[in-house]
Parts: C-alpha cells; structure tokens; sequence
C-alpha cells in the first residue's frame, strides 16, 4: 500500500512537487484533520480582525488570568537559570508537585518514576497512545468525545471504535454498550469526566461500573482524563478513575493538567500518572519527538499545585453563575433543546429542530456546520459543529468569558433561531 | 504481525500485565532507544546527587544565562495575559520575528505560512517526518549523527540509510556516497551543518554539491538542520541551505531554533521554513498530537530573535576559547585522535587506540560505551559513548561550560588514559 504510493511519486516532476507536494505527505497525516476547535477559533481570530464585532464561544479556555503567584515563580525560575534542559518527562520540582496534587485532591500516592510530564495533556494522551498502539488495535471512545481522541488513535494507527452516549441519558456512557463493543484487540478504553464536550460528570458508581467492564479484560488499558476535575456544579464531586478502582492500577493512566483549574492554557503542561513500564516508555517517546516541556512552564505548574487553592471555587461559582446564565437565554428558543450542564465549561446545544429550516437568506440548514457557520455570520457567534466531537446535529458553546458578553451571545443565537424559518 | 501481538496478549493474565506490562506495547516504541545524551546526562546528575564530584560534558546545552531582555519580555508576556492558546504552530508575534530572522541572518524571505514554530527542533523534525513518511520510505542519514534522526524515522516507520563521513576527511559527507545512496525511495536527506556531535562545517561549495546530488531526485525533501548557525569559530561562516540552494526552495525545509544560540534550551522552541503544503500538514500534526508550544517561550523567542544580537560574538569567543584549551589538553594524550573543531560545541575524540586496553582495574575496555564508563568512574567526568550517534569507537565531550571546570575535566580524562595499559 504505502510502496505503492512511493513508486506512484517517482513520477512527480519538480514543478509538480512544488504545487502539489500534498502527494509526498504520508498516509498517517492524511487520516487527521486540523483540530475543529482551533480551525473554528482561528476563523474567528480572522474576521475580528478584519474588523467584524465576533463572539467567540468556540475555544475550550477559560477567560481567567493566570494567578500572579504563578507568574511570579515562573519568572523566579527563569531568572534563577531555570532554563535549561529537564529530564524529559518532568522536573523534579513539578513530579512532586504533582504526586502532591494526586494525594491532595485524590487520595492517590504515586512514586515520581510513576509520573509523566508533558507540553499538555494532548501530549501525554499522544505519548500513552503512540506507546502501546499496534496497527489494528481497537480503542474505544464514547461520543459525544473531546476532538482529537480519535484523530490520535488513528494517527498511530489504531481503529477507534466509537460507542455513543445521548442526550435523554445525559450523555452518560452504558456500561452495557461498552461491554459489547470490547474485544481480544481493545488495548485502550478513554473515559473523560467531567466531559468536554458535554459537561456530564460520570457518577461514582457508573464510574466503577465502566471501570469494572473495561478491566474485565486484562490486556486492555483504562485512560481517565480528568482535565476538568474541579470544574463541576451544584455540589457536585468529580471522582478520579484511581480512586474508586485501585485494583486497576497497573492498567489505569490518570491524565490531568493545569491548563483548565488555573487557567493555564496557553502555557502547556499536562501529566500522567500510572505504572511504571508504561511511564518510562511515554518518556522515551518524549525525549525522541519532542523533549522536556518548557522549563519555565514546569516551574509554573509546579507553584499552581502546590500554591493556593482557594481561588478554585470562586472561580468555579463564577464559571456557575454564566452557565445558569446562558442556560436561561438559550432554553428560551424552542429551536434548541439544550442539556443539564453539571461540569466542565460547554454546553451541548441539540440543534435537530433547525435542520432543514430556512435561513432569511432562504439557504436550508441541512448540517449542524451549516448551522454553525450561519451563527457565524448572522449573528457573529462562533460556536463548534458537533460532527467535530462525532455527534450531529449538535453545537458545543464554551461558557467561560465575561457575563455580559456572554448573554449577548446566548441573546444573539435565539434571535438568529428566531428568524429561521421552518422548512 | 501486530495482530499476533495483539492475540498472543490475550492470554495475559492481570497479574502478568503489572509486572510485565511491556508486553502491551507497541512495536514502534519497542524500535527507539531512549535519547542517549539525555540518558548519560541522567546518570551523571544521579552521580552528583549522590555526592560525588562529576563534571559533565555529556548535554548540548550552553552554559550561559538566557539573555536578561528574553526573561523580562517572558515575564511581560506572562502578566499581560499571554496565557492562552496560540495558533498550534505559533502565534504571529514569533512567526513574525523568525520571518525578521531569516531575513537578516540568512538573506531569506518567507511568509509567516510558510513558518512552523513548535516546542523545540526535535518537535518541528518529528512533525515534519510524521507528515511525510510511509512505511518502507528510506531517509538519508550522514554518520555520526544527532541522536534522535535515526530513532525519529524508525519511530515514523521509514528506514534509515547512514552514509559515514570519516576523521580523516573532517567528518564532512562525500557528494558522490549520497548520489550512490539515493533511490527512488528516497524521502528525506537530512543535513546538520554545523554539525552535532562532530563540530563539522560544510564549506559553501560543498553544500552546493549535496543539494544538488539531493535534489537530482524530483520526489526528495531536504531538511538542513542549522540549529548551530551562530556558533561557529575561526572567522567561519555558516551557509544556510535556504541561500545556496533556492531553486529547491519547494523541497527544502530550513529547521533552526533559539535553544544554542540564545541560550534557551530549557524553553523549547524550534521552528522550520518550507512550502506552504509541508509547514500546513505540520501544523495539523501539531495540532492533535501537542498544540502550541508554551505562549510565553514564544514571546521570549520572539524577543531573542528580535532584539540585541550583540552578546553572540562575544558568546562564540568565550566558546572559541574554551575549545582551543580542550583541545589543547587533550591533545597532549596519545591515547586518544582529536579532531579539527570549526563549529558547535562538540568534540567528537576518536579512542579507537584504549579499545583492547585494561583500565588499572584489569578490565579491558572493549567498546566506546566502557570508555564512557571508565571516564566516568576513574576520572568522575561524563562523555557520550559513539555508538549513540552511529560511530565508534568515538566519545563526544561538549565545551560548553565553563574555563576551569572544562581544563579541569579535560586534564582528568587525560589522566585516566595514562592509567590504561596496552592490552
């Protein structure tokens, strides 16, 4: 197959490489596509600055600053010459920090030559992936599911094998479903909550559940990405995979990062916790593709888990306020059917009723991108299509940016909605 | 052959996959070592944890502090809110500034999308292989080489080709070995001028000719590693392939990165200039498998590469004369073959002439790797073994520290190899 794809390019004349060079690109790159949040974000970035007055409801940030104490040990540690080469999965200082987190938070005591620190949790999940993954090996991920799972799993050659949640059963997983769709070749099972895109937070006990069926099979690894652990509502708990089932350990990865709980996104750093042969691989895979992440943002991380805490929950019951905010506008469209939303920052707007409608330019929306690119343009919204996260027709709207831009947003998706017509 | 894997797995039982979880694995990363200077450098750290007075020549790393302008404009970046997500392949700031860069150090004109920027050149390498090579694709390699080029293209499923370049000859490749190399299979030519870990420079006639034999082959990318630009002695002068060779300008990819020059290693950004179809599937490897390298390690490229350039020559004197005392010193041991040095921070010392010896100890020494080691235990000095960059029987001390403790660490080694007695 690919030795046929290099004989067929031994005819590409120069000229021909140079306009369409696309024919030298491998097999493996052409499966993926760009992330569908950056590209909807970056399409966003273009038309505010050719001047158009855009909300961006499409990227999975929060609007917070990073907390001052951070930035001041990170640059406490560039001036201390902290600038150098790490080992390649983490400092020192920021596997402490995290073993310190995971006991804190979690109740979990891992060893540092169980920890893994990389430039985000998208690394870490690459590094877990491109570590253990053989070509024709089976992952299962539950949609609606976070937008690159499935690029990466067939980056490295692997099936993805997608088992679906829906929206009357709020968008929790079936233990039942997953247990038929496991076989000899499942070498992964993602879990993810609280869950981006959906928000639902996988109670304890549908936690041990899921858990239970996956590990039923020894040769079939358990990921748990916990990015929005302290991001949940109502009094609601989020429970680590490791917690309620230890005797999973040796096959469980526990995946969390600092970019969501103290707004830390743009710096890149994510971890991992789990057993040891499997941690030194993931190092190895970093320190051959990538190298340590940056120094200066290890020392950052390191001050987020260790420092204060106590902003989490202001942040958090601010973060709660704009969702109930934004719930209230978006219920009152009957076009849109719009879920409970107890964690993470998004909500998962059903958008069925609007397919097939008009819009005043008398085009038919017959797609959730179509619906997507109409809030774009009609009411300069950017929000992101649910074919990205494998779930149609839906969108994700990210409610982490001030109250009152986010209200105008939400009141400018329900008048766009409102001049739709049925079809 | 992965399905065997994957069934012979099922038969492992829970207690199997704890203790013996590498079974689970994949064979690509069964395939890569890992990174060997990282791992020498581990271990002499772990020797001078423990006490004992190491000094290591093993890491590529200058010993210099970053530059005070580049911290500040981090630390800026940081408190005005430049904490976010960028573009995956760098926000326009650093973008701009290696445009700026390219212009002024190497007379070349690139368009920001044309420009990749990623979290340091081994990332940009890998996003750049990963996008381009099919199973069975062949690259080209001269020996000795950076460590991770050979592990990178068996990680991506290609086949090495290492063309050996001698002592005697500077450690520079011959035109016409590449030309007997080349095949029709032939996705890569990979070049390191200067050159890691021999310190070799090609001459710009030189590198004209390997372009050319290169570029003969209408479906062949060149990737010219110029990380080491600046950092050349003897009134040198580094030539960009950019420059020499702009006619394959749609197959070239100029990869270069603010680690050696500006002191900035730990911060990690690399970046690359090539056609638009290459540096955009680049970008979408980026994209899934880690997103943007950190925000505030852009701005602080952007500002190293923007700002003062005035402490580099200084920089290359300081290094100039560190390299003449080594050299000078180890030249003084008949043991050991020390070659020219015209550029980087290596020397690349052939011992092929303690091989066969016996250490005091009445251990023969039978490889470079049990050189490495009896450096290490006799003289408490750590060297990275030749094997690690495909020739031996060679060790590779960087002189990127500073005056007394390089002396110091040169007269050890040299003290040791008069304690070996001929075999």
């Amino acid at each position: 197959m690919s030795d046929l794809a290099v004989d067929q390019s031994t005819d590409i004349a120069p000229s021909t490489a140079s306009s369409g060079g696309e024919a030298i690109l491998s097999n493996r790159v052409r499966q993926i596509r760009m992330s569908a949040t950056i590209a909807m974000a970056e399409r966003a970035a273009t038309l505010k600055h050719a001047g158009k007055d855009i909300i961006s409801l499409a990227l999975g940030e929060l609007d917070f600053a990073t907390p001052r104490h951070v930035i001041d040990a990170a640059h406490n540690a560039a001036q201390n010459g902290f600038t150098r080469y790490t080992a390649p999965d983490g400092a020192p200082i920021v596997k402490e920090a995290v073993r310190e987190k995971l006991r804190r938070d979690n109740s979990l005591v891992y060893g540092t030559n169980e920890i893994h620190v990389a430039a985000g949790c998208k690394q870490v999940i690459y590094n877990a992936l491109a570590s253990t993954i053989n070509p024709g090996d089976e992952v299962i991920v539950f949609s609606p599911y976070w937008v690159s799972y499935v690029d990466m799993v067939e980056f490295c050659g692997g099936i993805p094998r997608v088992v679906a949640t829906d929206f009357e059963s709020g968008f929790l997983p079936d233990p039942a479903a997953l247990a038929k769709s496991m076989s000899h070749r499942t070498k992964w099972v993602l879990l993810n909550s609280p869950n981006n895109p959906t928000g639902a937070v996988y109670p304890r006990e549908l936690l041990a559940q899921l858990a239970a069926v996956a590990g039923a099979s020894p040769n079939t690894l358990i990921l748990s990405d916990e990015i929005y652990e302290h991001l949940v509502f109502d009094g609601n708990t989020s429970t680590s995979l490791g917690t309620i089932a230890p005797e999973l350990r040796d096959r469980s990865l526990i995946v969390n990062g600092v970019s969501k709980s103290y707004a830390m996104t743009g710096w890149r750093i994510g971890f991992a916790a789990g057993p040891e042969w499997l941690i030194r691989s993931m190092a190895k895979v970093q320190s051959q593709t990538a190298g340590n992440a940056s120094s200066i943002s290890q020392a950052a991380a390191a001050a987020a888990m260790t420092g204060d805490q106590n902003f989490i929950p202001i942040w958090r019951s601010a973060l709660q306020r704009r969702r109930d905010a934004a719930l209230e506008i978006l219920r009152g469209s009957p076009w849109l059917r719009v879920p409970q939303v107890p964690g993470a920052f998004y909500i998962f707007v059903d958008v069925a009723r609007c397919i097939g409608a008009y819009t005043p330019q008398r085009r038919i929306l017959e797609t959730d991108l179509d619906f997507a690119d109409y809030i774009l343009d009609e009411a300069g919204v950017a929000v992101v299509a649910g074919g990205a996260f494998g779930a149609s027709p839906y969108v994700r709207l990210s409610f982490a940016l001030d109250d009152q831009r986010l209200r105008e947003a939400c009141r400018r998706i329900v008048v766009a909605c409102d001049s739709l017509a049925s079809g």
